[in-house]
């Protein structure tokens, strides 16, 4: 394969990556838990470093994602500054998260963060193997006028979280 | 076409199709209404469906785009999270929708929504056929110490608003 | 080279160029100031135009970005809306820009604005060789509370600005 069909297949794959991460927001923001899922693979793995939490598996991911709309509705997840090393097909990536959630009186930044994330390629399309969402050191968790708004999400994670 | 050519081809039409979004917030954001409707087909449509709203139409798009930039100057419209489905020469996505109006005083998020859009490509480059805006839930409009600045935008939809 | 194979480059390429836009914005946020130099060509040049503020060169590009993560941590670069034109092995190009800074009380909106730039292929990777900041005319530095948080940085500029 030449230099030239390395860099467009590389591109080409970043872009379909990127394309999977946008599903993995409008799911959880707009969707489905079960459509949420669909972005992982099977035995696929969602941590959340600062909160010890860790969901592991299909079945595991769908029940979080039906807890996260619950308990934290009108969220959007902001990707941006999409940083992807391909290789063959497995590619690793890091993309930084500006959360805003939509109450009736205001929209608040509620959350600045980051993922670290390890994708796959099934030979059809690429999902999430592995994404460890991370939150900016001043930013941990929700403050001010939000923390009530996250108290129900934090009761419904303590099943998700390991010491 | 061998299943690798269109992989590369459909990854193309994504980061064009995006070029050219990001093209209708720059120009709508700090161009001039023409060139944001040359960003739409002749025949274009942009709805804004909570407000009833729906302009049709090169010249229309022109008009409100001058109705726009005269009551909300100092706009900014994010969009991230893209999902794009290709199909030849036309193409339906959609986008997360985060606006920022920056004021003497503060930026405040003033807008959480999304667009569903219908693209056509002309042989030179890609266009919007069909643009929808949806607001999220609690956020259907200006909130807070937003509302006045809305105030003459709201009166200006009037002549774009259909029953 | 057909068409099509101009089409499907200069979509890598605009790929590549927001990859290594993306490394700009980690390693002012994350990263160090010579992984944030290492984005610039050798001769690169930063303004920030309404501060009158110009560097140039590595070494003054490393000073500078030093002087910012000591000033102001905990900021988010969000790029978004990347309008590229791409010219052989040289590049122009512009994206808006709104970033976000997590302090203890809340996560701000702290600048509102843009960037134009100048990019440049070196035969293994696209590096800026000129990135002017520009802010939206009502947020021309910080505002409100942020305006403490943003005494030193202006302190701390003094040295890169030119009359």
């Amino acid at each position: 394969m030449s230099r030239r069909t390395e860099y467009l297949e590389a591109a080409a794959d970043r872009v379909m990556i990127q394309d999977m991460l946008a599903r993995y927001a409008w799911e959880i923001d707009h969707g489905t838990p079960e459509g949420f899922a669909a972005v992982f693979s099977e035995d696929g793995i969602f941590e959340v470093v600062a909160l010890k939490l860790r969901v592991e598996g299909s079945q595991d991911i769908i029940a979080f994602a039906k807890d996260l709309q619950r308990t934290m509705p009108n969220l959007h997840h902001v990707m941006s500054n999409f940083v992807i090393n391909i290789s063959g097909d497995r590619a690793s990536g890091r993309c930084e998260l500006n959360e805003f959630m939509a109450l009736p009186d205001a929209i608040y930044p509620n959350v600045q963060g980051w993922y670290e994330d390890e994708y796959v390629f099934d030979g059809e399309r690429w999902r999430i193997q592995h994404r460890r969402n991370f939150f900016a050191p001043s930013a941990a968790g929700a403050v001010g006028p939000l923390a009530e708004y996250s108290a129900a999400f934090m009761e419904a994670c303590a099943k998700y979280q390991h010491a």
